[in-house]
């Protein structure tokens, strides 16, 4: 049996997600399946290493799957890529070790969140951001940020899912970056490294960041909403749009 | 009477270009007078700066429009953002004098045009560049272009509706660039300034830069093309997509 891993990339604004669902819904896992099948002669199945919810948008997502044929990479992927969608494609690709599991052997894991602050949007820009028209202070956002570095418990950031579920809401955050885009001064870019995230935990982060961003909630609110381990401490939800799974590191 | 100038944006993969058209096409010209006309209150005629083709964006386009309306610029532009479809929008937007006209006023204009220099293109640059895997030599493009700078005649590099038509075909290069994005290394810009351009001029020229690129054009084929005068002595006309009508100053 061979494993082969492949890195990923889509636009989400048409999928409901990445994970397959019954019925006639368009999802990434969907599309994907269906057209490696195709073009390996064969059902296969996929794993993954996060799935991502109805318009959230992937530079990076690595799957993997498993078949007895011996793949050329290169025309496979050219294969591939011109019969998938053009809303998702393959970027790389590669045969690993029969154990590798895109999910369980992820190090980290990078998402970006794009936040236009202006008073229009760039249609370029419109399924990839969100606008916000009020100013955002940028390094009061940062000041915030910095309580989420290192090992703690985000169960304020959970979805509530979470609540009553058992789930161990422990995450480490390795990295947070707050910074205007290089080619647009509009355009704020948070960057977010942790060895692994809570359902919706980066969205509602960000939402509430931005809180303290336009000045609605204080530094010291902020790291209450952190401490206070409650949902209903912190601030509502960023839409899906604005974000993208932008690296896994192994 | 008052003259409005408003600056727009488009993505132009779904339009069939900027000019209205009679029948069912769908044009930037005719999406923008029937919201415009809509909001006023009235039917109102376009000016605009220039056309483009299918296919092709602007990240700044101006036009004009005169109506016996005052009109309060901030809300007259959130209506209109909000009822045009979300492929156009309206940047900014002033009352100017009388006499401005967007097309005779303009000093320079400038386009860019991206392509992308990999094995694999993004999604999200798709319908924004073109891809090209052969290695490309910035610096032989970069020598080439140098030829294109001042006031030359770009009679080779005009599609053949200038031939035998009588059309003027000198125009004035200012500024030619070719750098590498400065977020990914694999997308090169291009960027034209000129006094105003002939039909499909910045397509050819970048066709005929691209075999230079890759080695299939010798620098002084490329010198000879442009004092040919002689469109069949330039290369292939470069996609749509990848050209975008970038700022135009008066």
């Amino acid at each position: 049996m061979n494993n082969y891993k492949a890195v990923i990339e889509y636009d989400g604004t048409y999928f409901h997600g990445f994970q397959k669902q019954p019925g006639k819904v368009r999802t990434i896992e969907g599309e994907l399946t269906k057209i490696l099948s195709r073009v390996i002669g064969g059902k296969i199945g996929l794993g993954y290493a996060g799935r991502t919810d109805t318009g959230v948008h992937a530079k990076y997502q690595v799957i993997n799957f498993r078949t007895q044929k011996d793949l050329s990479l290169y025309s496979f992927k050219w294969s591939v890529n011109s019969l998938l969608p053009e809303d998702i494609t393959i970027k790389e690709m590669k045969r690993v070790e029969n154990s590798f599991d895109p999910r369980r052997d992820a190090k980290w894991r990078q998402y970006s969140y794009q936040v236009v602050n202006s008073n229009w949007q760039s249609v370029f820009l419109k399924k990839y951001s969100i606008l916000i028209t009020k100013e955002l202070d940028i390094r009061s956002m940062q000041k915030a940020s910095r309580s989420l570095i290192g090992q703690k418990d985000f169960a304020s950031f959970c979805n509530p899912e979470c609540i009553g579920e058992n789930i161990n809401t422990i995450r480490k955050v390795f990295k947070f970056t707050i910074t205007k885009d290089c080619a647009s001064n509009d355009l704020i870019i948070f960057k977010i490294i942790a060895s692994s995230f809570l359902y919706n935990m980066v969205r509602i982060i960000i939402g509430t960041l931005l809180e303290t961003g336009i000045g609605d909630r204080s530094l010291d609110s902020f790291k209450e909403a952190l401490a206070g381990r409650d949902r209903n401490l912190a601030g509502k939800i960023a839409p899906a749009k604005g974000l993208i799974l932008a690296r896994i590191e192994y």
